[in-house]
């Protein structure tokens, strides 16, 4: 009897899902709505569904053992959504208590960040190291850190934003209220926005000048610096320096052995990887210098949000059995 | 018989220790040199010495259970000092292994700040904490953190080194080597600094201007702004204002319930705290909001550092003990 779990990542307009095993093999897995529900009620009803539905394409005989959610704004503690500016859910939503009517199950519940560090202690390149931090560059900046082999959440649930430390005083404002957070320059949206600073102030000629603001993408940017476009090249440049200084001072909050960086801006290689190693070695304090890899995801390439999910899950079902001793 | 332990405090000029029980009571202390030995042989066999007199005071029937120590740059995983600036043993010195040729104990050793931290939370305002961090404000800027009860000391035993991150893109040069550190404008020595940037660029009178640099300190620079003195006020609000700011971004890596000041800038009262309070609001993240609190230290007008000393090596018997299931 295969032992399985569902791991689940709620975004804004998906929800992705898929049934993981120990191992981290995706043996069924779907997509379901998240925009067109307004009541989470409804939302719910229709992604059980689509579960049950994948769930009968899995061939082997299996058990499902429990629920990992990854959702915006989660709270781990608590299990609930709160406040989430990009899900239509108003308020404080007891998500884990919700799901809990169709799965009798143990169900966890983190932010998506949280999840893709637990993924890549379990089943990406973090399987060794006890004290690690993920970055997730997607359309913000999201982070989780490890430290002595488990995820810090912190006093509330809500440990680990290092997308909302300030980078530059009276900077970029971002979309939680404040200006200048770390998020507005490293993101794919941060990038688009030098980009266009850069466009505005610099003189040189770039293909990118044919884009507007809403159709321009941090993959495009990645094509023009492959060319050699050198207002993109710059805006890799100014993103690493940014990332790599603030990197350097996370170092010196819990000393981690690796930073991996996942999320489409993390699939530019060399582009984003050079000058952020390169401008955290600079302004690391010297106890830490040459001591900290900064790396790709090992999920990178994968179902990194799921797997995350799943591997939250497993997770706490083996601390659960660690402590009675029966695993 | 009374179980004891002994604090030691290990600083550039002196080094402070006591005889600590369980509940944070000094039974004996002392002060022996640090900077007359060249050879740390020789400060050993002095400190020892010292000891030993000291014991001699102690009317109770006693035992002594291990031996903690707080010196700059010590290492707690290796038990070593590594290349202290202020220290005159230079290269890595084995520092428990050497102690243990005289007092065959367990001894364990970390850097001031993070034995301030389990000081806090053995003997201090942070007994029923589980995630607090604890700054430092002498002549440098030093700080702990505590994540789920543990200390964190990170991949490489050096973790919270909050002194050293940047607040000032190429800002005041900083004894690491690097510019625009924390501890160059939040320490007793960046307060000085500013109030003499302050002396330069604004036209106020000052009774401030009388004192030379070297001669001015963080206590005169509290009188005078008790007294109204603008630049003292101004000097204070500049320095909370920073480390506002950057306990925001702390706040953001590994959401604390409280922080504690400690070191004589944190005497200063309001003059400090209500900056510090105000900016770290005003910047910090909205899921953060209202629920960090900013406190002096519990052991502010204690012997903190031999009692974090103490509290090291107490905090390490007792976990043993608990593994052991024998307390």
């Amino acid at each position: 009897m295969k032992e399985l779990v569902i791991g689940i990542d709620i975004g804004g307009t998906y929800t992705k899902y898929g049934f993981v095993d120990r191992e981290g093999t995706i043996y069924a897995e779907g997509v379901a709505q998240t925009d067109t529900y307004e009541h989470v009620d409804d939302y719910l009803a229709n992604l059980v569904a689509s579960l049950k539905e994948s769930e009968k394409g899995i061939q082997a005989e299996h058990t499902i053992c429990g629920v990992g959610i990854g959702a915006p704004n989660g709270n781990y503690y608590k299990g609930t959504v709160e406040n989430a500016p990009n899900l239509s859910w108003k308020g404080i939503v007891p998500l884990t208590d919700l799901f809990q009517t169709y799965y009798d199950l143990p169900v966890k519940l983190t932010n998506d960040a949280n999840a893709a560090a637990i993924g890549e202690m379990i089943f990406g390149s973090a399987r060794n190291l006890q004290d690690f931090i993920v970055i997730t560059l997607g359309t913000g900046l999201g982070s989780g850190i490890v430290v002595n082999g488990h995820l810090v959440y912190g006093h509330d649930g809500y440990a680990g934003e290092l997308g909302h430390v300030n980078v530059v005083k009276n900077g970029r404002k971002c979309g939680c209220g404040n200006q200048g957070c770390l998020e507005t320059y490293v993101s794919a949206t941060g990038i688009k926005r030098t980009v266009f600073e850069l466009l505005a102030t610099e003189a040189q000629q770039s293909s990118l000048a044919d884009i507007s603001f809403n159709v321009l993408n941090s993959k495009m940017i990645y094509e023009a610096a492959k060319k050699g476009d050198l207002i993109a090249l710059k805006a890799f440049d100014i993103t690493g320096e940014i990332l790599g200084r603030k990197l350097a001072d996370a170092v010196a909050h819990t000393s981690p052995e690796a930073i991996f960086l996942l999320g489409g801006l993390a699939k530019s290689g060399d582009l984003l990887f050079s000058p952020t190693r390169k401008y955290m070695e600079e302004s690391i304090l010297f106890a830490f210098k040459n001591k900290v890899q900064i790396l790709p995801s090992g999920l990178i390439d994968k179902n990194a949000a799921v797997l995350g999910c799943g591997a939250l899950i497993w997770n706490e079902l083996d601390q659960v059995a660690g402590k009675k001793g029966e695993r």
